[in-house]
């Protein structure tokens, strides 16, 4: 029996849960368009990663789109604040971090429902995930569900009902070790990834922030080396 | 007594009703960060009349966010597609033209939702319409609550339970007829907005497009002149 070739729009930042659920998505068998933003973060080098990760596991079309997102500020991925380091997990469970980016997963889906439109896609893949994460409200199941609702309003599909625009979330309850263990199962080449916020000027991680520790502890977990 | 100030976002984009949007949200006694956007228009023109009416009517700030939109094509306002001209109501009321610019609204709101929660502000006014309009799915009243639900999960302020965002649609339930007679009444100077989805090399309306003949019929059942 063959199976049905499907387009996805997948967004790709370039850390380690995009890659993975990129590969997810090629495993399921769609071809998939990696959508990645170029928002005025301070860790661009992350880009260079999405690219690198795209080309790899074979995405059929790379897109960066620029958003002038720093033109509000309020966060310390876009604004002249310092990034929180060496965060415990306690303080990492509590309240919302200052590197949270305004919205900015809601606009991220956005784009990607514009582009799978464009493409008569019906599927978006995101690698949010609920368990070892920062507190981010909208990494949340109940946050996914409400958008994949909307979504199927805002479109041509949704009115003329011809299909459903579905939100894939293969990672949302994993924890970062089995997040690592499901990357190398798919093969995934994790050298080709980028998890810092807050990279020195040659591009190297500060092994130090939310992002750092957790992708750090996850590997850990997994027992697995993260060269 | 001294009613609260407070700050609102109100999507702009220099047309007849996020105009008369934008005048009704400074009456409710608002203070108002406008908020456009440059997203590959052909009728780019509109971002000049969004910047007269935001200073004429006393906006804080005015933002032009430049957003790669036109990077997914799709639609005959942001790639090389003829916009329909002199389609009747009935045409206008069948389907959704090629004019329709995919998951625009929603990306203008996760824009307005992200500006809004830097502000610290629970208020989002957008000028949609579901009476006269181009039947554009993202102007409807369903897909507007679902926005407001999901960004009550998306936001700070929603995992917070600090505040309720709101979506504002005051001009929803109005005719063309209705908005021009609203926006007369709040005093604002029509000469200052701009409709036109294909104007001329010199920033002239065409006359002859959906924008520009439910204008036309908006001002001619209002009974007042549009200069």
């Amino acid at each position: 029996m063959r199976r049905e070739v499907r387009n996805a729009v997948c967004l790709l930042s370039g850390g380690l849960d995009s890659a993975t659920c990129l590969a997810y998505a090629r495993r399921e068998g769609y071809i998939c368009y990696a959508l990645s933003f170029d928002y005025g973060q301070r860790h661009k080098v992350e880009l260079d990663a999405a690219a690198r990760v795209a080309a790899a596991l074979g995405a059929e079309r790379h897109i960066v789109a620029r958003i002038a997102l720093d033109a509000f500020g309020g966060s310390a991925l876009t604004a002249a604040i310092d990034v929180p380091k060496l965060r415990t997990a306690a303080e990492m469970g509590t309240g919302i971090p200052i590197t949270y980016v305004p919205a900015r997963n809601t606009i991220f889906l956005s784009f990607a429902l514009a582009w799978a439109e464009v493409l008569a896609s019906s599927d978006i893949f995101i690698g949010v995930n609920a368990l070892d994460y920062s507190g981010y409200p909208d990494c949340r199941p109940e946050f996914i569900e409400a958008y994949e609702r909307m979504a199927n309003l805002a479109t041509r599909a949704g009115v003329e009902g011809r299909t459903r625009v579905k939100i894939h979330t293969p990672l949302l309850r994993l924890t970062k070790a089995e997040i690592v263990k499901l990357g190398r199962e798919l093969g995934l080449d994790f050298s080709l990834t980028f998890s810092c916020y807050d990279p020195d000027a040659a591009g190297r991680a500060c092994g130090q922030c939310d992002a750092c520790l957790l992708r750090r502890k996850g590997f850990q977990e997994a027992g697995i080396e993260d060269r």
